[in-house]
């Protein structure tokens, strides 16, 4: 019942808009922003493209001061507005608001500073928690528990997998010499997990025939071993999907949590009924 | 009953040759369709060849003219005796046929216009339509089902791909130069994509040791990666297998539709104790 | 018990040990055919390798006479001990078995007749015949129901691949132009399948920005459809591994069947207790 | 109880340390090991890059020397503190340890033999024994579980790939000429197993349509084939994390085994109870 509280200052109302979503305004910001974002991360690729920089230059130049502008706006407002403003300037999304804001004024100082814009790419991140909503209702909550379950499992297979690779490639630098691309232990091990991975470049490929006969064993072990991961993921995405209906019990993933954030702390994912933040104790 | 029906003019004689396959003409002229389909995609497919083209070049042009004179009676034939033709004038069959006709005739006023008839490809899919007995009587039905149901799941785990393509393709743009082929960040991007799904075609491949390692990292969380979509069809394949006998209730999954097509509209999909269209309402 | 039967001429016995496998001498018959033909391939595959043919020319070539005599004699062996010799010689092994055996004598009628010494590969497939014992003792067999069970599934699924690759096939063969690969619709659906696939050869890659944002949605496409053949297979094996031990009833698959071959029609996999042929009913 | 026998020498205190890692300098001896493997290892990586081997020969050389000393106090340790002094030395990691401790003395009798410093490689494997405790705790264990319950089927279905591999290779060599770089059966084999497994590194590519045609058919065959072994594994994950809740009984899998080992024979494994080694009869 937010909107009885009687005392809101305009820094409440601009933390409303910026960090929440659940007014209409909110909203409105949230697209904008993610539809800046886009255009933001569209400049920098479109600037990456040598003959689309020769010919738009001064247009892309002049886009990308405004998406900068619009972006330092929105990076001091979020510092304004929040009550304890370094636990936002430190946090993982705080950093990379830095990052993606300040390369341009940069540029003036360093040459080549604006190599840092690539940084921008990490905002799309942001996207995930614009699209929160659709986060906590379901599927993408369901991929991220099947994924955490199977976490320990995937770790253990990926270190065998690359202690595998280590020997593997080991073996086929000492088969195969310089000619055929192995020139080094560390570039066959890159080969042999292009080859367990199936991706297959072929800009390195065994050329004798007892490194084509191993690089032949090593793909059917890696028929074998791309099984796993697979095998792995499948359960557990089973397993979620068969206890979901059984147990609407009261463990955290299904409590309903709405799209509010503390005032002081910034952090996500409070209850509906919740007065206090889970997190630093602070009132909603 | 539609054998006692005394009324029928010849409009709708021609209606239930074309639009449906009850009957045993209905059922020869799918089959013939079929085979005409399946000629005039092959006679694109060999004029793209150079040295048969140059060869048969005559023959392939007179077929080619059969081809387009047989359609065209069919696509005049469907707009007469329908109800309602514009309805499948501006219907995606109506308008794949409509464009798989032209083109022969327009190369006389506009040259190259030949190069539409590559859309004829798309007739390819009134195969599906064709073989609609098949589709309703199980297999395709489940395969459709099990993917439909996983939809959003895909949707969800596709976004999250393309962002972190972004990302890693960035990333990969900044470490590896234009030497290695990563020209531009879209470049970069198309890459990582080619390298998270394991296809690797190789035109473009990291050389610096740094570059190879972020590749190497790219490919095993490429591993992961991939599980998921199979995870999340497999789960449902298992899903849909179990439901189907447990509950042969009434959705309309189940309950046989056969392959007549309204007279009115063209909808397909009525149920065999239909009476009239469940889409416009006219008479069966 | 074959072995109380008094009337048994040589004709019997030479059938027991060559199409059998249940007394001593038929086990080593078998184990000795199964060297032999690992070694015919072998001969053919060294013969192939230029370097060694033109070294060891003498010894490979003493080597296949002597293969080629003893393929000939079981030839004549299998035709003379049975008693439908037709049935054997127009049987699919008894066409392999003589197209195994004649290259050598024809290569003295019509030079580069030798070719034909490939098909012995085919002759591998005897392979699994005599290690028939494991097939029908659980694994194989098991791994054949799962495939069969899920045929009209895959053979679908296989359908709607193909069509697709014809329609985005002929878009790239339209986007993309001659300079890079694309020199034809058949090359481009070639290509497309290597992408869905995600083979990824590389010989043939998308060159142009357009061109690799269609390839781009293939890769992401074949993400998706590459889950569907293995969640197919997957839920089949689960159904096979849960129906086993909960049902093992009467049906033929698990009526244990031993490798004794009928003497008329040399059609195998006859119950422990049949007495007649299940196929010719000629007597055991 | 341990702690409370009182006759230990120093040999059995060494033993504990070495072959143990029970006791708080088990687990340092453990850990510095882990390290200096992890080090030895990428020493030799190092060393094989040309451009880092010229620049810091001199430094690689000590360090190679360092490691070399290090291991063989480690081997002469391991040899003296146990009362079998040949059951170690003979077995698997015996044989490896001293393979990868003798390169350097070699070096000075037989020029080139520091290739044998590769063999260290395998020593990595030495990590999954250090890391014993993970293992008997869960994941690994139930991975290698399940790996263990598929390996017949597994096994089939590789022999089942391998026929399938020689007959389709044979079939390119004959359609595919030399150009295409079929030069060779086993070339072509080799070829058939990179698509097979949809690595596809594009060194060897048909450029012949009927070749292309086979290829294609090839891939939507692996299609089909990539999908067995997913789907055994993962049904018999399914069925191991099934099993577990269901009978924790007293099988050998679910007992606590500590990383205590035989003073006498180095066997691994033990009961927590155990008084006796399992393997020899030693007193622990």
């Amino acid at each position: 019942m937010r909107e009885h509280k009687p005392e809101k200052g305009w820094k409440s109302k601009v933390h409303e808009i910026i960090y929440e979503a659940d007014t209409p305004i909110g909203k409105w910001f949230d697209l904008l922003l993610f539809l800046l974002i886009i255009i933001s991360v569209l400049l920098v690729m479109l600037e990456s493209v040598k003959w689309i920089d020769a010919k738009y230059h001064r247009t892309l130049f002049v886009l990308e001061w405004i998406v900068t502008v619009l972006f330092t706006i929105e990076y001091i407002a979020r510092i304004v507005c929040i009550k304890k403003p370094f636990k936002y300037i430190f946090s993982f999304y705080g950093i990379i608001d830095f990052l993606s804001t300040i390369p341009l004024y940069l540029s003036y100082i360093f040459a080549g500073s604006q190599v840092l814009l690539a940084i921008r790419a990490f905002r799309l991140l942001r996207v995930f928690r614009i699209l929160k909503l659709v986060r906590f209702l379901g599927e993408a909550s369901q991929l991220r528990r099947a994924l955490k379950a199977s976490r320990a499992k995937i770790t253990v297979f990926l270190f065998a997998v690359l202690i595998l690779s280590v020997i593997l490639g080991t073996l086929m630098y000492l088969v195969e010499g310089d000619e055929a691309g192995f020139t080094s232990i560390p570039t066959s091990i890159y080969w042999t997990i292009v080859t367990l991975t199936t991706v297959g470049y072929g800009d390195i490929a065994p050329i004798t025939p007892q490194g084509q006969l191993i690089a032949t064993i090593i793909m059917l072990v890696g028929y074998g071993v791309i099984a796993v991961p697979t095998g792995i993921v499948t359960v557990e995405f089973g397993r979620q999907g068969q206890g979901k209906p059984k147990q609407p019990d009261g463990n955290n993933h299904f409590v309903h949590v709405n799209t509010q954030s503390c005032p002081t702390c910034a952090k996500e994912g409070h209850r509906d009924d919740a007065d206090f933040c889970y997190k630093c104790g602070g009132k909603l």
